[in-house]
């Protein structure tokens, strides 16, 4: 496999593929060798057989002080991830996007035109135009068959609630046929923090700015607030359906108004009172109907909707507290009561195991 | 394909396929073909090709009226599963099983060995002997190599919370290597309507003999309550784990008393008042440390441990009510709360679903 990106997610899955060899190996019969690892800053590339543990973790470590990768390589500087590619492949290699960028679509897409197969954790190639989407997800045919719904040359569980299935478990009620009817989900631990502080009675404003004082935000917090990260999963999802749809048809409620975009981080924080009544009416108009309010991305008709909406309190959602994320799945057979994924959907070792799930699956299909 | 038994799951499985035939062919490029069908009582076999659909929904219509399948064929009886497979089967033919008896288990491992396939939503011939269990679940090997753990020739999702993804989730934890600490679930819905009926304060006996009179249970209610079916996917999962285990070996606790087996079912209904006390004061033991009892399968350890448990109220097992199963992986990365997988957990056609998931999904590994 060749990986771009060397941030939390790159770091840990190279971790967990050292660490990982002799049971892979044992159980699998599987070696994951990795050939070369970039990011914009540089390229370390394996001159013959994959790179040794001793180097990938020296990489890992070097980037964990944030250093140039070209500052690393002894093959001098490598800045164009086309050119690690030819440099690096070889028929079918894994392609492994870690990094957080549109960047990677050109050489992503060439390469599965030329036979490699991809898996992402990154989002953004995804939730671009709706024909790149096309491209990444449904290339690998054999003759003239079009490739599979879902089981194509790529794979991208990570995008959509880190290691969790949420993916895996799409693929397999769409395999079965089952009509899935609606799909809501809560996918941000830092509004699910948010949700469950309001639930409990603390204000907006405090409840951000602890989230925000404990690093469970992004440094700016409107960055969470504004639901687009959300929204981009929303759209993995709905495209998973078969939907046609861009990211621009995703309607978003952000949990701050407009007027608020233009302050500083630090304007945006003194402000945030001023939105306390409204989030406490809204949360008291909800339990008064036995409601709770939460951060909800739903897929459902053809439309997806990201923002605040009440659901029942008994309800897998309503039941939710605390960071963790969580998917209801409403299909034919999954009714009156859905079939629900829950538990840790961030963090760089997560993300990353559900990468390395992905990357032994690909081994395992023709 | 050569389904192996034509009851509710296996009907629902014939359904489904043919209303799924368009579908399939558009999005997988894939034609599910029947080859034959057979159960203890007879076969229908395709003297070419598969077997159409109008014959496949004839055999369905036949069997739910209870008929038997020999009547039904014009290529006259033909009740050995083994001939069955050597007069339909080809190269790489799919077999299915979706039969209650462990008398499959000869022709399941004979036609492995042969480079057939195998999907399972009978759990008998997985909890006999560990080296029966081991030619169903390892075959497979290419080469030299082993093969792979749980991507083998042969699937067995339904066995455990009929479609949920809960072997599929077992499987990608497992190849992240993300070491799995603990597996605590609840399997029966049976069970869970006896449990959820004990936590809102109906005695044991009214609750068992209303799930009794709804048909909730087995027409022999201790069938259910005796917890040997639970056991039975408990062990399924420790098996999944890679662990040494016999059906002996799982700890079963049965929620009545040897002394009420021997009654007939009238006598049992009519004793059950006598346990009314017992569960009465476990309920308020639990509750007074905000706990809740639940009918719990535990993997953990090396061990595996089945019946009434008390839960942390507030846990994912705990805040379950009604029928719908759920498991808790607890995990490296999963932690402090567990990965849940919750949602109907029986029923012919989710059990169905999960079987055709595991066609299509194996129609694509190599």
């Amino acid at each position: 496999m060749i990986l771009f990106g060397v941030g939390g997610v790159g770091r840990a899955l190279i971790r967990q593929i050292v660490q990982n060899r002799a049971y892979h190996a044992a159980e699998y019969g599987l070696e994951i060798s990795i050939l070369a690892v970039c990011d914009r800053e540089g390229a370390v590339v394996a001159l013959q057989g994959g790179l040794d543990d001793v180097t990938l973790l020296d990489v890992v470590e070097f980037k964990a002080r944030r250093r140039r990768l070209s500052d690393h390589s002894q093959g001098g500087p490598q800045q164009d991830l086309a050119a690690v590619v030819d440099i690096a492949s070889r028929p079918g290699t894994l392609l492994v996007d870690c990094t957080a960028t549109e960047e990677t679509v050109p050489v992503l897409t060439q390469a599965l035109a030329q036979g490699h197969r991809v898996v992402l954790a990154n989002k953004k190639p995804l939730t671009g135009a709706q024909e790149v989407y096309n491209r990444l997800t449904r290339a690998g045919a054999t003759g003239s068959q079009p490739a599979a719904r879902s089981w194509s040359a790529s794979r991208w569980e990570a995008t959509c609630g880190a290691g969790l299935p949420v993916m895996a478990t799409l693929n397999r009620l769409q395999a079965s046929g089952d009509p899935i009817e609606r799909i809501a989900g809560a996918f941000s631990g830092t509004l699910g923090f948010v949700m469950s502080g309001l639930q409990a009675g603390q204000p907006f404003s405090a409840v951000v700015r602890e989230a925000h004082r404990l690093g469970y935000t992004e440094p700016d917090p409107r960055d969470d607030l504004g639901g687009v990260d959300v929204a981009r999963k929303a759209l993995i999802l709905a495209r998973g359906l078969g939907w046609q749809l861009e990211l621009a048809d995703v309607a978003v409620t952000s949990l701050y108004p407009a007027a608020l975009a233009e302050l500083s981080v630090a304007e945006f924080l003194a402000a945030l009172p001023a939105l306390d009544d409204h989030f406490a009416e809204q949360v008291a108009a909800a339990a008064a109907q036995n409601q709770v309010l939460r951060y909800v991305a739903r897929v459902a008709a053809g439309t997806c909707q990201v923002g605040p909406q009440a659901v029942p309190a008994a309800s897998p959602l309503g039941q939710l507290s605390g960071a963790d994320n969580l998917v209801e799945f409403h299909t034919r057979w999954y009714q009156p009561t859905p079939l629900v994924i829950q538990g840790r959907g961030a963090g760089a070792d997560a993300t990353a195991a559900g990468v390395l799930s992905d990357i032994v699956e690909l081994a395992f299909y023709r």
